[in-house]
């Protein structure tokens, strides 16, 4: 059937459409979003509830001249299709098919690269000092979820536009969650704002109980009214922010189109920042994203019907082992206690927090505060184990060397989705852990080969006295799991292979990290085949580095080849090299890894293929140096 | 004389002294601080603000058992002199004396090391929550400075601490100073709260007038008395922080110890987080520092009577380089801007500052908003120029990835206070730069041999479309100011001395990075005394490195040996291992960096002797390879 959809094919289309027609445009493009995500996979659940607000966006703003920043990003889908890319979700998280998140360089009308959380008032910011400088009038919003508001980041920004002598719209799209609840004092402040029958009731009646007074009542009220301070929390919601200097308008009905655009244009007329607070619904359109809306954030392919994920993934995950092991730690040890930055789901430490929910944190979107909360409980005699993505654990960088690393305080960091990480693309590879953790004084820095040894290395971390930091990749290790393992030994190597008898012939070492083990294997029955001795070793220890195993190899082998998931630029490989280099060993070394690059979005071993560390080409690096 | 402070000398002993002897030896306490840090250096006004703070700290709580942390932890002296470290102010910030902040290992009444911004709630919360579960009953305070709130992590920590059923006392130490004065929302609010007479005024009058209606506006005050949300604003300040779930006590004079006592006494009854909000005066009882807190926030030793610095440091060194060369850019570029995270002064911007104010950007202490909101003036055709200590910038590595670095975005990075800095120690030295920078793609990373050199870098970089981040020493280039400069051309170094003839002899070259070009002519001179030959290059480039000069270097000498003033781990050193392990170089290499270690506090020379970085242990190494 021929919809409105049909004829929204570019920018500022949407203008043509006549606001009687705006539900039925709604309606079309959840359709379309929910056959597109359910073939391709993707973010679901904030695009569907951000529908209403992104047209009424598209309405209000004149693209590409205005700039539009969405926060952390996932939630652009209804932008892209509003921005002429429709045809785009049909190869969606593709490589060399359309982001998952806001590109420049994929449309004119994306304003800034996006997909870490809190980075978009910061990013207004500065686009609205441009502005000043450069005498523009174009309009600048960001749109942040009250989960990426929990993010120091966002507070610092908020606490800077309150000086703006400048128009700035934050539009807060308050779901009452992020990925998963939200928690803290200001999901609590907001939620009491929504809830707003106490608010409005109570100040309802204090007018009116004053105004039945004449003359004095009707002063006070005027009195009260006039105020600029304190008293103005009387009559206006949202003093928090008013008292940062933001002007607050809401809360304001998230699907109800007109209603954001009356705020949008009573906002726009204010040289100022304003913050208007707009509630919506995740999932909004689909019940069963509507009823689980945290299952529905990021999906894979699913059923429409039944919501229920296609091909469910089999064998046991990094994350699932993680989630396991963890309550073999709570019952053994009941100094062990779970942190997580908002992701108790995606970090598997959920089955923890149900069993030990006293032992269990979640500090929101804020892994700054994770760490160093985590810090505080180390010093207070427990042993945390901070569960963050490798790709958001960057923004801890500081607290783990500062204060984990300084007082060398036992806490384990459990670094998940390290590596090519897939479909997310440039902004959430973890493809740079190994470099930003591995020059850290007192911190040691494992991987395992397989999901068995994750939980010996978890096992072994939990009773260490000093810090910590485990990184595995995700999905499964079904190559590597029929592999036995060896007992952990504080900076020891564990050679998997030993090379036979090789006097005459030429012999390789693989020296392999964490999950790269299992290309080891391929390789090592390729060179076999013809007649070139093989051995393995996982490497285990990437801080410190095994010397003793390392030279060993070097002495025996014409060539060691090391292997790590991670950018060659202060990873594993380059450290190997010094220690060859300093050693004045005889012997090459090939370092695989993956080039010092940022790597798009696409398959996972699209691009493994891709980046480095794929058989063939490692294969022929081996052959050319033998 | 014999004074009060000589019956001080270990934890508790304050609460010996009878209460009307308190503003003696508060007088002497100062006195005491005067003496030592004239004499010494060190962190002064903010001391000199917190006598009288840090005594009814100590008069209420009861070391080691309960729990103190000081965030940032410059304005701990006195905490050391009431816990029995008054001998320590003689050696104070020595290599193996006193250090300038609180330090576990120095004494048990130091509960957590700090040293960066905004920290000390995230620590709190930790010990609050392994207090929850070990059932203790120890008091734990945080303390910490309006200048620090401005931390997006701090905000994180406010945010967590609010739905504490445990009690945790935060007390804000509010002199409306950061090192600078403060900027932003929070310190406007802040001083609207000081600046008590119009709220308090305003509450009265109405509350008065309210009064004299009998019945009806009693019956009002009362039900404004006992609502429970946003009329409270009516009668308490500090409504920010109760929105996020935080009771609020203040304001309270941070120089009336009685009062504080009661503050406290009053807080830690509460099963919840509180907040007291004591102002005091930066500098007090020191007339030039309550004059210029800014000047004497840090300082070297300086005459009592004048203030004036002892030794003024002579030479230009690479901060006023910088400072100046803002100017010419300034001047030359429209589209250049300025910004620092709370540091001006240090930073040397503040020439800028003043004759640009509209181009430049204070954003307070919060160096995440500061580089992503530089990325966004980026994003809207500016080109900033970021200001930020090595150490401090640690906080913004995800910002330099995720918001500059995959969008390419022209922002240069002003890295001061790179290598060892000295006296502040561990949480201070600015060694890991290179490391957690060199890997970033995208990224280019410069290290100039002079201030001569910095000015052409800036100039360079400013012509760049594309993120640079240049590193720089603390201190002036005397040893190389008079080295000529060659043009700056990309990813290339500079080749300074080559070795002569030397078919016959031994040949050595020197890859310094940056300052240790200095120590790359000492050693020249030494080695060439023994006859042998010495090419000097200045590396430049430490992303992307140089690969053709490196390699044809090791293939004209015998050895190659780098020198950097950061950690091994990840720098110049390493990369330039691989280089020539990857092709396979007939070369001898010599990696001259600092061991990977927390680097204590102590004198720059002192410590560069120490760590590795020393011309006889180089000259060794040399002579064993030759």
């Amino acid at each position: 059937m021929a919809g409105i959809l049909d004829r929204i094919n570019q920018p500022n289309d949407i203008k043509e459409v006549s606001p009687a027609q705006y539900n039925r445009l709604a309606k079309e493009i959840r359709h379309f979003l929910l056959h597109r995500v359910s073939e391709h996979g993707g973010h679901l659940a904030s695009n569907l509830g951000a529908v209403e607000l992104t047209m009424a966006l598209h309405l209000f703003l004149d693209f590409p001249k205005d700039k539009l920043i969405w926060d952390v990003g996932h939630q652009a889908y209804v932008h892209k299709i509003l921005t002429g890319r429709k045809e785009g979700f049909y190869s969606l998280r593709e490589y060399e098919g359309m982001s998952g998140f806001p590109k420049r360089k994929e449309s004119e009308c994306d304003a800034f690269d996006t997909g870490h959380s809190s980075t978009s008032i910061s990013v207004a910011n500065g686009l609205v000092s441009a502005r000043e400088l450069s005498g523009g009038d174009e309009k600048i919003v960001a749109v942040i979820g009250d989960g990426a508001l929990s993010g120091g980041m966002a507070m610092e920004a908020l606490n800077n536009v309150g000086k703006l002598d400048s128009n700035l719209i934050i539009v807060l799209n308050d779901n009452n969650m992020s990925i998963s609840e939200n928690v803290g004092g200001m999901a609590n402040y907001l939620a009491k704002i929504r809830s707003n029958a106490a608010y409005t009731g109570f100040k309802g009646g204090l007018e009116e109980a004053l105004n039945k007074l004449p003359e004095v009542g009707t002063k006070i009220v005027r009195r009260l009214k006039q105020s600029k301070d304190s008293l103005k929390h009387f009559f206006i919601r949202g003093m928090y922010f008013e008292d940062l200097g933001i002007t607050y308008i809401g809360p304001i009905d998230g699907h109800d189109i007109e209603q954001m655009r009356r705020a949008l244009e009573t906002a726009a007329k204010m040289p100022k920042a304003v913050l208007i607070h707009v509630v919506t619904k995740k999932g909004k359109g689909y019940e069963p994203a509507e009823t689980d809306p945290g299952k529905f954030h990021g999906v894979e392919p699913f059923a429409l019907k039944t919501g229920e994920v296609l091909r469910p993934s089999t064998g046991v995950s990094y994350t699932k082992m993680f989630s396991d092991t963890m309550l073999e730690l709570g019952e053994e040890n009941k100094k062990i206690v779970g942190v997580t930055a908002a992701m108790p789901t995606g970090t598997g430490l959920m089955a923890f927090a149900k069993r030990y929910p006293e032992r269990f944190f979640d500090v929101g979107i804020a892994e700054e505060h994770a760490v160093t909360f985590a810090a505080g409980m180390a010093a207070g005699g427990y042993h945390p184990v901070v569960a963050v993505y490798s790709t958001f654990l960057q923004r801890a960088y500081d607290q783990i060397l500062h204060d984990v690393c300084i007082g060398n305080l036992p806490v384990t960091f459990a670094v998940d989705r390290a590596g090519i990480v897939g479909r997310d693309g440039e902004t959430h590879q973890g493809v740079f852990d190994l470099s930003y953790l591995a020059h850290i004084p007192n911190l040691t820095v494992m991987a395992p080969k397989s999901t068995v040894e994750l939980r010996d290395m978890m096992h072994y971390a939990a009773s260490c006295n000093f810090p910590v930091a485990i990184r595995y990749p995700r999905g499964t290790s079904e190559d590597t799991d029929g592999l036995s393992v060896e007992e952990i030994r504080y900076g020891e190597a564990e050679v998997l292979e030993s090379a036979g008898n090789h006097i005459a012939g030429k012999a390789v070492a693989l020296v392999a990290v964490g999950n790269t083990v299992a290309l080891a294997y391929k390789l090592k029955a390729r060179l076999e085949a013809e007649g070139i001795s093989v051995s393995i070793v996982n490497a285990r220890f990437v801080a410190p580095i095994d010397e003793s195993t390392l030279l060993s190899m070097a002495k025996n082998h014409d060539v060691v080849v090391t292997l790590e998931e991670n950018v060659a630029r202060g990873g594993y490989g380059e450290r190997v090299s010094a220690l060859f280099m300093e050693e004045n060993v005889n012997v090459r070394h090939i370092a695989g890894a993956i080039s010092n690059q940022f790597i798009e979005h696409g398959g996972q071993q699209t691009l493994r293929d891709l980046y480095g560390l794929n058989e063939d080409e490692l294969y022929q690096r081996i052959r050319e140096v033998l």
